[in-house]
């Protein structure tokens, strides 16, 4: 896994007792130079701990050091709760000899419960010690939760003949919905960049990746996403053809991750892009396609194997978007299933249910209204969704 | 049965063949006089022809008989759906020798598939020669989709020394959320009443009953209620306490019918009141309790028996209304799990998981933000939902 290394940047991660699923659940990403960072959060109102002391500690634009951990999300935990990650930042500001102020904190798991900060003190010492290059696999391992396997991507780009590198992880799951999701994203590269450029660079990836996926409609109170950029490369985005190499790498690498994190879903057993054209407004369209990718009807049909396009139908009615039934056609990936909204028969419902065995397919809604498009990336809602999330807590 | 006839109601059942799961399916309801009509139809923007028909007939304020079948929805079927449900509607009034106009529609069933109406129109000869005063269950069986049980209430009722009686149906199970749900609902009463007076009246008890459910979050091409007033009680509601007697009656009907369908839920093992206290508007408290009660983290971990109140914390919080974290309490019928937004601990937790065990409970979130109040009623999302909705048409 040498080839996620990013210039600059060292990782390992440990135990600290917190997880009982998992081996790892403890981890730190460390900059030998302090970094700028950029960083999106969660929109819900109910934000964990970590999340507020984050947003604190960023408008400083400096950050040399992520601490996070899996097995408690340190959320509903007030005042106690801002105590506990504040310590946290200070003891892994300790161990690494660094200013607090430079340490970010991230934690998922379960939400309500005081995170115990004894044992993830005991283990920073250990996890220190083992800071690599090649630790950041390590770290994509120590925030899994429910997700079933780590998710971690790399990629280089050369901007004036420089070659630079980003490298980005992140988990997911469950609480997936638009406007962020129960998620931990976090991104090292070697490039520098003004603070307010970064910021800019992130924000824009952000809504075309994690925002545009979905997996039951919750938000989450910990989704966090920071960027860390140390400079390392001696490549400056200062320049359009810069800002816009590093822009497509970034988005490529988040719609990756994003898709990882939906084929990861709690459950899932396929990933269906929601397609809407045809749109008079692009927040119709969206409107349309999050409705009927989180429609649970659509979900379980789809789980199902059965091309039960009437659901979608039914869940475009309530968008609470004009539209015109007799407008709108329904496909599944090139198969016309409803033209003018309505059904065309069994051959083309034969066609479907061949689709609908692939494990990714696309379902295109036109509403025949505009010019304007969306989509949202979604999974099917299976039995697995409902055994892991009724037992999640035992 | 003969407690829920309604005098000068006639009605009966028999097989169309459209519902291979049920021996009837088709079922037909009479007054020996036109009575007036008021009806309550989804909001949802892609309508079944049945409800389109109807939402056209219903101007005249007349309907003498409803024709409803179970099996196939009508819906997104274009102008075929339109030529079938106008069929179904000249059929049933030939055979009742009545005016095509007095005849309403009603189907529920799947989705997008052509109704045959030549099953339809064999049967009715037969449904019509079986009418009988005390034939009301057996629609209440016919109408019957993913239902367990057939769901009929009658009460009676007195106005100056004169008896009334109120008969209401309702048939549910799957896509119900606040806004109608896939339910049909049937009232049939000896009333007398202008026809503003008892739209008016229906409107507020549907307000309070079948808008406030959620199954799971769906709303369908089809809700329909209607009512019928015969006026053969020789009452009529002329009157503030005439009105009010008559209203207290159809409000506990309807909100009786609105709990027997949530109990009913496709898969539903738990009936959860979600009340919500303390908001500063009606419309806040209406938006966390309707955001909560169609989590499915929230109904996973319900059906799960797991104490998880931090997702209903999460939930709300995304609800898209202002709200303090650290102002909300949340109990579990009696017991606060937790106060100022965080929780209580073991012993609370080891008490509340016992209110889980209960096959009904009332969640209080308490936003401590205003005065104002508002309840939606849900049930759990279990392994049997997926299941019934990933088979619905196999």
């Amino acid at each position: 896994m040498n080839d996620v290394q990013v210039p600059g940047f060292l990782a390992a991660a440990g135990s600290a007792g917190l997880n009982k699923k998992r081996e790892k659940d403890l981890g730190i990403i460390f900059s030998r130079v302090p970094a700028t960072v950029a960083g999106v959060f969660t929109r819900n109102l109910i934000k964990a701990a970590p999340v507020l002391l984050d947003m604190e500690r960023i408008h400083s634009g400096r950050c040399q050091a992520i601490v996070a951990n899996s097995g408690n999300a340190n959320a509903c935990t007030g005042d106690q709760g801002m105590k506990a990650a504040k310590a946290v930042a200070r003891a892994t500001a300790d161990a690494l000899q660094i200013d607090e102020s430079l340490v970010m904190v991230a934690s998922t798991g379960v939400i309500g419960k005081v995170l115990e900060t004894r044992g993830i003190e005991a283990a920073l010492g250990g996890i220190v010690r083992k800071l690599d290059p090649s630790g950041l696999p390590d770290v994509s391992h120590a925030i899994m939760t429910t997700d079933k396997v780590p998710k971690i991507v790399s990629r280089k780009g050369s901007i004036s003949g420089k070659e630079f590198t980003v490298t980005a992880m992140t988990k997911g799951a469950g609480m997936i919905r638009p406007d962020m999701a129960t998620m931990l994203c976090f991104v090292c590269t070697d490039i520098a960049a003004p603070r307010d450029i970064l910021q800019e660079s992130l924000t824009k990836a952000v809504n075309k990746s994690f925002n545009i996926i979905t997996i039951d409609g919750d938000t989450s109170t910990n989704d966090t996403v920071l960027l860390l950029a140390n400079g390392l490369s001696g490549i400056t985005l200062n320049s359009t053809e810069s800002l816009e190499a590093f822009q497509d790498l970034l988005d490529a690498l988040l719609i990756e991750l994003a898709r990882m994190i939906v084929r990861d879903g709690e459950g899932a057993t396929k990933l269906i892009n929601i397609n809407v054209e045809g749109g008079a407004t692009t927040s119709d369209a969206f409107a349309v396609a999050a409705t009927v990718a989180d429609s649970t009807l659509v979900k379980t049909a789809i789980y199902g194997e059965d091309a039960n396009w009437g659901r979608i139908l039914a869940a475009a009615g309530r968008a609470g978007v004009p539209l015109s039934p007799a407008a709108i056609d329904i496909y599944f990936d090139d198969i016309c299933m409803a033209k003018s909204g309505q059904g065309m028969g069994a051959t083309a419902e034969a066609a479907v249910t061949e689709v609908l065995k692939k494990d990714e397919f696309t379902i295109t809604i036109d509403l025949n209204a505009g010019k304007k498009k969306a989509r949202v990336i979604t999974c099917d809602l299976s039995l697995d969704y409902v055994r892991i999330n009724a037992d999640y807590r035992t």
